[in-house]
């Protein structure tokens, strides 16, 4: 068997999302395996490092698949070229590289990094329409800084997780989270061992209300404490989020 | 009369341009006029500084608009914020400030700046897919910025004119023209006095040629001289145009 690690980068706008629950057309995975399939001339299924919820971007998806050696026909320059060339053009493969033989996108991911993207200006530039959240309402950076600062660190994040019946753990690691700004546009980039189901937007969407004023910061320890996703934020809308990279480290 | 001078941002892709000849639905100038007749109750015309091609899209557009005393019944504040809350949300209002009573967005423009956007990364980049024109060859910038100098100044531009039967002079200045780099993409800026119909598509179509070695920068003389399209470049494609800047000044 033949191990190979792909980087991606998809416009979420069009998208289902990276899979969905059940048999959900117009996935992203669906993309990449149906061409992968068409290729190879036998089913060649992947592994994503993680979902993307419909209409979310990504920078620097990963994903992997295997293809046994009397198959293994393409070389990875074979296999970038032959994608970009047949995937529509909001889906691009950055990079292929081979991996080890027991190598997986998802089960050996260390860490990820999200964006969320959020347009101050007035108006909202046209540009970023689909790529940003626009908020024309003043945020209060200090406050959405100290509220991100108790976000970060191991918690159990049930409050900040969309499944109410999740069964496994929903304890997660959260390095760091870092606010800044870049002309009108508010970037907030998490970067954690794992994200749960909805997570960073409903992360964003509180920390948004933090800095409208209609949370405080210390509301952060009593979601944490409670684990009751109703006295958590919002959840951000797709547009503005952006996998940006996963590591293996 | 009291006169107003807007300023606004457009994503071209869904347009068919600023206004066509004829009555082609769908246009910039359409949407802006039905709104702000619906708004005044009466027709308003507005004069754009220029037609930009369909899928063309500008940072900063200009046009104008008269409104009858009696009928003046909105602040600047009152149209910026009444038109931002209608207009589709690919077309924005930057700005609206009153102009002199005889001011016109067209007549009296003194110079404009557009930008032509080239994706030099491979692969292309999926979230410039419709603001840049992707050229995965090499392009010589030594080249190019010599044939940029030869187009820069007062020129009879006929031969980077789309329109065989102009009637009117085709005699234009260039001020300058700056290829700079951004990361992977490859900016063109062009400033004159006024341009003809492709004009900048037509130059930067030359340009690319002249960077791939197709043509060399002393042809550029030879097109100017000859006042022969044919001898020009390919069209380069709307979607990598922006109107950047229209000065009065």
């Amino acid at each position: 068997m033949s191990t190979y690690l792909m980087t991606l980068q998809y416009d979420g706008t069009r998208y289902n999302g990276w899979q969905k629950q059940g048999n959900t057309p117009n996935t992203i995975q669906e993309k990449l395996e149906s061409l992968l399939t068409r290729l190879y001339g036998f089913p060649v299924e992947i592994a994503g490092s993680g979902r993307t919820d419909a209409g979310v971007h990504a920078l620097g998806q990963t994903a992997s698949f295997r293809i046994p050696d009397k198959a293994d026909h393409y070389s990875c320059e074979d296999l970038f070229s032959q994608m970009n060339l047949y995937l529509p053009l909001d889906i691009r493969v950055l990079s292929v590289i081979p991996a080890g033989e027991r190598f997986h996108a998802r089960l050996l991911a260390k860490s990820k990094i999200y964006e969320y993207r959020i347009d101050t200006g007035s108006p909202a530039d046209v540009f970023h329409r689909r790529y940003a959240l626009h908020v024309q309402e003043r945020l209060d950076m200090a406050a959405m800084e100290e509220a991100a600062r108790r976000l970060t660190g191991a918690h159990d994040f049930l409050g900040f997780c969309a499944n109410k019946h999740m069964k496994k753990s929903s304890l997660r690691t959260i390095y760091h989270i870092e606010l800044r700004q870049e002309g009108v546009f508010l970037i907030i980039s998490f970067c954690g061992n794992g994200f749960l189901y909805n997570m960073v937007r409903i992360m964003t969407g509180t920390l948004i209300e933090v800095g409208l004023h209609q949370k405080s910061p210390e509301d952060i320890d009593q979601i944490l404490w409670q684990r009751d996703r109703s006295l958590a934020g919002f959840t951000a809308p797709p547009q503005g989020l952006f996998l940006v990279s996963v590591s293996y480290q």
